[in-house]
């Protein structure tokens, strides 16, 4: 077996934590990115020892890797509830508000997480923040008129790029732009930054969470985790 | 040539009187719907006669119909802003708060008239309101989770119905669904229903516009016009 890194291991410890928190028979929401990665792992062996659960996904990639480890994975219109969502975040503050989106996958997280009874936020101990914003903000953009929307934005008084991969425009499972905006310094009402963005037309919606997170669990370099 | 129908009349003197406002080497953003396409006719005539302008389309229907008259129609995404937008409306008050996306393209509409140095809205006489609310609400919702979506709209109180076309669910250009949400008497306070509504994350945008129509022509349908 591959030595983990340190950080790996802080999310390794954080993602088989939120496993002792399913149950048998549950519908389980599954977040996408590094950390909810060692969940879905964790979910599969548990799986294997006879757990049962179903689970939806908020990413192809996700999804994907659940269904390879042979979880039985639906579709969201398909159920009418979910009992837990595991994922992670790219930044937390001790209110619990959090950036989320590094994996261009938050606004399926973000229904995800909403329609969820309780959500559990998996992540390492650095994504731990005194104010959230040190971070930059996944905010996902419909492609029509989206250097106007991206002008509007700017205008607020902050720098965005557009995010690419392979040096192509980075498209979303729902098929927009992710612009990543750029803080010089935390800002200081996210709460009200997030309206105004909302309120721009073209914005389909920023990667800011407000009381989403029920519980959090935090993993150490050392292995240990503590709940927040 | 074909007798027209008096509300037809009404919309085509609308359509019509709003070429008056459009001057050679604008950037002319094109609405969409009934009102809207003999705007666009008028404005084909105009550009035969010699005008001069630029056009950028708020649904592939309106693009479709100004290239085939001529008229020279570039990507949103080419032009840095837009001299003036021409649209319908499905209601309008007199304090010219809108509902808007009957023909499902008020998401592209709203981007485009925010982009716009002026708007003019026309509409035939019937369309005016003393409150908004009398007709139904048209909301975007991305397909991810559209149920559980639908189910936290209506849990505002209101009863929404999935658009449909041949049978088929309605598929904006956005590549979104359409709840178009109807209400038992106007809502009190249309702005803070229009935040309630897009608070709810998979909700891309609702038909509500305020603050964005400048002039009002309202055709009438004797064949003469007002502004309001």
């Amino acid at each position: 077996m591959l030595q983990l890194m340190t950080l790996d291991l802080a999310k390794k410890a954080a993602g088989y934590k939120a496993v002792e928190h399913i149950k048998n028979n549950m519908i389980v929401g599954l977040g996408t990115g590094s950390t909810a990665a060692y969940f879905i792992e964790a979910l599969i062996l548990a799986c294997k020892k006879g757990l049962q659960i179903t689970a939806v996904a908020s990413s192809e990639k996700s999804q994907k890797l659940a269904l390879l480890g042979g979880i039985k994975v639906v579709d969201l219109n398909e159920v009418s509830h979910i009992d837990i969502t595991v994922d992670g975040a790219d930044e937390i503050d001790a209110q619990k508000r959090m950036i989320k989106g590094g994996g261009g996958a938050h606004v399926r997280e973000k229904i995800l997480a909403s329609a969820s009874t309780k959500v559990i936020i998996i992540i390492d101990e650095t994504k731990f923040s005194s104010s959230i914003g040190t971070v930059k903000l996944p905010i996902e953009i419909l492609p029509y008129g989206s250097k106007i929307t991206q002008k509007k934005i700017e205008n607020l008084g902050f720098q965005g790029k557009w995010r690419t991969t392979q040096d192509k425009p980075f498209i979303s499972d729902n098929g927009n732009l992710i612009l990543d905006l750029h803080f010089p310094i935390p800002p200081s009402s996210p709460e009200n930054l997030h309206l105004q963005l909302k309120n721009i037309p073209g914005v389909v919606e920023t990667g800011f969470f407000f009381h989403l997170a029920h519980t959090v669990i935090i993993g150490h370099k050392d292995g240990s985790t503590r709940i927040l």
